[in-house]
């Protein structure tokens, strides 16, 4: 080191004061860097869960058994050296089988990363975002309408883009008010751009008769997407109406029924035009390649699927008359999960109560039926031990 | 039947006329039922992915190599009845195993359904869709920049969101301009909302210095996502940048380096607050179960990768030379594909001639770099091969 230099250890300090100056760590993003919009949403919450061991899961409306043997002995054999590329971008061979299981040509298909993200798609194909005051014509090109209670994603979604929400309540037994009946009150808007029904509903439970869907559909002016997650629990499906009304789009999920929730497949079925405007703007890649894989070994083999569907429904029609017979409000179900009003307690005690006994179940805390619990029905086995804890605290309660 | 009614065959062709009147099966949905912005979107041109048998695909920068083995036997472990529950709603393990590999705190980390779910994100997340006219403010507001060439997803996404686009092209040698030309010239804007950048870059394969980066970001008054999808490839990364200023996102994908294109799993480091934001509008289960154990699995077997890095790092510098001397203008890479310039004749007639003996390669036909090609870099064996064909095609073309 020539001499006439300050001494190292004069640099570095130097340097370390600069580097603080220029470089500030504890500095934050600038709240102007993210959207307004964005700043203010309350996230989704999704029903907990939980990493505790031994706990009997009646929160999530999960399916008690797993996939066909059939399926995983497919999916390990194509745990190999194919995940280095990418998956089909369009899920073409999935698409086209579900086509054939629906008498549909592949084009009424688009495969999502769980029905959730084709209802998120949903939004920004067909609603415009709000922006300042509207008049009625824009209002309406903004509007995502639904019933209350539903999907509790449904809100968020629309929080998310932006939309002008026109939540409607349902009849007080949760069915769909008439026609006559919506016309005359006004607050079921007939031109809203999006409108989601949950059918057969959650967390009610109920289902709806398909000519009164029918007949709402025809109705509206606007897309109507028809979300029937849990229609392999229920008596009729709304299938045909995609080819009768143009706006009709039907949401299917591989997650409830097919065992398949880990990894992420649903389905709209719908006219082409709509579906091409939801292809137009997903991600490019958007279903991972072991989830089409089990999707398609899926459609194989669904006779073992319906074998479950119908252990499901018969466990569902005995724990509700059990419940109803110890004092339980049971609303009747087309899905796989009990909305009930438990007695002698409120509803938030019976959920901490069965929670300390290890079984969960679904408790909205903040909506106006708080007073009931959802519990999903699980295997043969759960719901024995979930009856036997029910009746002891009916013992204790009432 | 009581008499007086009409023959059963009457009321059928009469339901019939009704139901073709009331039901006409042939409608589409109006166009004002789909947003103006998505009927005008050209979506995005994912590489070929051919069901033809024995290509050799270098034309989607896929790792040649396949997952490690161990990673793929904690797969196919995986692959049980747990498929039938909703996996971690967050990636909770897998962001705090990550945050152990780049010492930072789990709430630094989005994990995405592949970096493009966040890419997508990140527009939603930062930059306001624009709306008629706007003035200077808005309009910054609204404003998605990026170099071109670069990742040819980003025009897409702007599209997508109704972004305005400010596209500024690299040096003629793929290089950054100065940040001093850039304050001179008033094309790059340092008050856009988001800025992205591919580093190293795709298709040119360059790596920036960080320190350009660095200088770059500092002086972006709005959010920088470093589009880090090569980086293992590369000489330099640029993660110190998150620490230092608050502003820098870095993007990173398990995709190409660790063999997981089919399971789609990529992430964003960034400051928690814009993390948060990311997280607050992304789908509540967005990346499916099975790529979170292959991830989280990947990370316990880096050695594995490293040493499929250095032999394809070793493979690009070998093919690399040996193309330049049969007259190619190879640009030096930073990534594992080169952007080649081909001899003799047009990149569409190599393209074409490439393809007819089984070789696939990327050729962006509608671009200003239409005379290039870029061409991965796969195992040795697919290389000698490639290498064989083009001998052949210069000794014809030259």
């Amino acid at each position: 080191m020539p001499t006439g230099n300050p001494p190292k250890s004069v640099v570095v300090d130097l340097l370390a004061v600069l580097k603080d100056f220029l470089m500030p760590r504890s500095s934050a993003p600038k709240d102007e860097w993210i959207r307004p919009l964005v700043r203010g949403i309350e996230p989704y919450t999704p029903g907990e869960q939980p990493r505790v061991k031994g706990l009997i899961k009646l929160n999530t409306n999960e399916n008690p058994y797993p996939p066909s043997p059939k399926v995983l002995e497919t999916m390990r054999k194509a745990v190999d050296g194919r995940l280095r590329l990418y998956p089909n971008p369009r899920a073409q061979g999935l698409r086209e089988a579900l086509g054939k299981v629906h008498g549909l040509s592949g084009d009424h298909i688009i495969i999502g990363n769980g029905s959730d993200e084709l209802l998120a798609l949903a939004t920004r194909a067909f609603v415009e975002p709000k922006v300042g005051r509207s008049n009625r014509e824009t209002s309406n090109a903004s509007t995502i309408q639904y019933w209350t209670p539903s999907y509790s994603l449904y809100p968020v979604l629309c929080q998310v883009h932006g939309a002008i929400i026109n939540e409607v309540p349902l009849e007080a037994d949760f069915t769909i008010p008439s026609l006559s009946r919506l016309k005359r009150e006004k607050r079921w808007n007939f031109r809203a751009a999006l409108t989601f029904v949950t059918t057969p509903n959650a967390p009610t439970g109920r289902g709806y008769p398909i000519s009164q869907l029918r007949a709402l559909c025809r109705s509206q002016q606007g897309m109507v997407v028809l979300d029937e997650a849990y229609v392999d629990f229920a008596q009729e499906h709304a299938m045909e109406l995609v080819a009768e009304l143009p706006n009709v789009i039907v949401s299917r999920t591989f997650s409830k029924s097919y065992s398949l929730c880990f990894q992420r497949v649903g389905y709209f079925v719908g006219h082409p035009k709509s579906i091409a405007a939801l292809d137009a703007i997903r991600d490019s890649y958007n279903v991972n390649g072991l989830g089409q894989v089990a999707a398609e070994a899926t459609l194989k083999h669904l006779g073992y699927y319906r074998k479950n569907f119908k252990r499901i429904i018969r466990l569902r029609t005995q724990i509700g008359q059990e419940l109803a017979s110890l004092g339980f409000d049971v609303l009747p179900s087309q899905t796989n999960f009990l909305f009930v009003r438990p007695p002698g307690a409120k509803a938030a005690q019976w959920y901490e109560g069965l929670r300390k006994r290890k079984i969960l179940v679904r408790w909205f805390a903040h909506s106006p039926f708080k007073d009931r619990l959802r519990v999903t029905i699980g295997s043969e086995d759960e719901m024995n031990q979930f009856m036997t804890v029910v009746r002891s605290l009916v013992v204790r309660w009432t």
